[in-house]
């Protein structure tokens, strides 16, 4: 097992990264207010792991309520929030009853905003089992719901007490899922981390292959970067913005296409072609460059262009995003490979130029 | 005009209580971030007051957008918060853009939570215009809405950057509002100001005709308590409970009753009745205080018993009260007039009498 620690003062916390960690409940029991918690998890990752968790908390002398939602990104709104509500007060959970993820990145972030507003706040732990989840979302405490109008528009910084990713789990994730959660793993390379992008250029194949070794080193290794730009910037007044990188354009394709249809690191994977190429057009990047990253997003199974929506609606989706800045957007782009930055230089004719350079016609 | 403070660090923000307030946009103008903001009032304070706000802040280049909510506690639900969303995404509100909330307790909840979750936290103000909020809710950054089994179930701690009071918009204040502020206003008396509630004894009748001079007074004063004690304990660990005194008793006949049927602070009165009533059994009252607390309250307006809902319907509600500890429901109680304390003292027994003894039959 590997620790981590996200160092956010008296919101610090540690992430345990390691192979079979759910079966040791000992990891959680030494983090809970009281021996009470609230497990929410899916209708898929539910039946391949809730049982056990909760036995083993059970044995411990826990009392586990458990809420199942629905799977998929097209449940993280309102109404499926309310399922996790009704069943905390039906069970007439406390204000130091503990909420547990037990799923990806969609579980972790409704489990954990409901976490933050139950009750004004309870404690808050995060076990992911799907890639995505392990390196990126559990960590740093954003949580959110989708808007019809926009993605995870509405939620809070909610820090969690505790990360468990337990490696074991993947072995259960489907194809696309673990493709998906590449596309956030190459991120980290190319915002700050070249030396991992270079590794990563030549062990894509393991981890596609699910080689436990090299899996277990990427995780940490995303972790390590993500705890060291969340401890930065914990609420997104600078750097943290980097962890962006083609998600602008990634969530005009999901609110577009509507929530699921692409997944969100496919969305991702075809939004970084697009900062990358946008980077080209501005002299920040060479064309070579722009091919390295494309070449390992396709390699890892990911889509390297958008759908044909047309630059207008990208545009019009895009005008919602989090980092308009007096009707301005500001998008992650590429000052180099390992090199994230975060403009406002690109006029709308640039991000229009790149967008369809980068879709499919 | 006064000026309080509330001591949070940087979270820190001054009260303004004063009349004719509402004309001086320049209080507002220093306080913003960027220059546009979200008005959020309900159909009977909007048409009051928001024209004249918009017109002072679009006077000073200010972008102002609005939302209008249907009016009462019926509506502090899921859906009307919704409303906001759509206001705030279809206007496409920044990060940067202040959330203002110009109506009473309802609105600022409201007001307060959007802006606590709208993009993950924007900034908020309140422009309290009912006694009760200007005593209150406005303070303190509480904001909630209600769910079907439990009142201010969902929400989140939040401070606003600044609370304006002007004491101008309570001349147009429904007499039934207005009573329902008073248990609010003798609640500070009550829990840790002596001194307060014999000045309300002397001068309830005052306030009861609207007297400018004492209504300030009393405003001021209920906005010094509250300040200190929520720099005390932001969050709700323990000295800030005191001001739910009569609350618990209070949500379970709101909830039970339907949303709005009874105000706030006429169910806040008759709990505060109950409260009285248990701490006499408990044997820290006389009955001659328990008296003296009737007395005011039905001075002022309010009722002095409950609904006849029967003690175990009560005792049903109650348990799902946020201060709920591992099965046991701590009240706040007084151990004389002017020392409230949160306990666990009384049982189940004690309890269901003194709601029987407080009931109507």
């Amino acid at each position: 097992m590997h620790t981590l620690d996200v160092a956010l003062g008296e919101r610090a916390y540690p992430i345990h990264i390691g192979r079979g960690l759910l079966d040791d409940p000992a990891l959680i029991l030494g983090r809970l207010q009281a021996p009470r918690v609230a497990i929410v998890t899916n209708d898929r990752v539910g039946p391949l792991y809730l049982s056990r968790l909760q036995g083993a908390l059970e044995g411990n002398g826990v009392r586990v309520d458990s809420v199942v939602l629905p799977d998929g990104e097209a449940y993280k709104d309102w109404q499926t929030l309310n399922l996790i509500f009704d069943a905390l007060l039906g069970a007439r959970c406390e204000r130091s009853t503990t909420v547990i993820a037990l799923g990806g990145g969609v579980v972790g972030d409704m489990a954990g905003f409901a976490a933050a507003t139950y009750q004004r706040g309870v404690p808050f732990i995060q076990i992911p089992t799907t890639l995505l989840a392990q390196v990126d979302s559990s960590v740093g405490g954003k949580t959110a719901i989708n808007h019809p109008l926009g993605k995870n528009m509405i939620g809070a910084f909610y820090q969690p007490r505790l990360v468990i990713a337990d490696t074991a789990t993947l072995d259960t994730l489907p194809e696309r899922e673990l493709k998906a959660g590449l596309a956030e793993v190459i991120k980290y390379g190319l915002i700050r981390d070249l030396p991992f992008f270079d590794w990563l250029e030549a062990n894509i194949d393991s981890l596609l292959e699910r080689d436990p070794a090299a899996l277990a080193w990427a995780i940490e290794r995303c972790c390590r970067n993500k705890a060291e730009v969340v401890a930065a910037d914990e609420t997104e007044k600078g750097e943290r913005a980097l962890l962006n990188l083609g998600h602008t354009f990634g969530h005009a394709i999901e609110t577009a296409l509507g929530y699921g249809t692409w997944l969100h690191g496919e969305a991702v994977a075809a939004g970084t072609v697009m900062a990358a190429e946008l980077s080209r057009r501005l002299g920040w990047l060479h064309g070579a460059q722009v091919e390295r990253v494309r070449t390992l997003l396709r390699r890892a199974g990911l889509p390297v262009s958008g759908p044909a929506l047309g630059a207008e609606r990208y545009l019009d989706l895009m005008a919602h995003d989090k980092k308009v800045e007096a009707g301005q957007l500001r998008l992650v782009l590429l000052k180099d490979i390992g090199a994230g930055v975060v403009s406002a230089t690109a006029d709308s004719a640039d991000i229009a130029a790149a967008i369809e350079a980068c879709s499919v016609r």
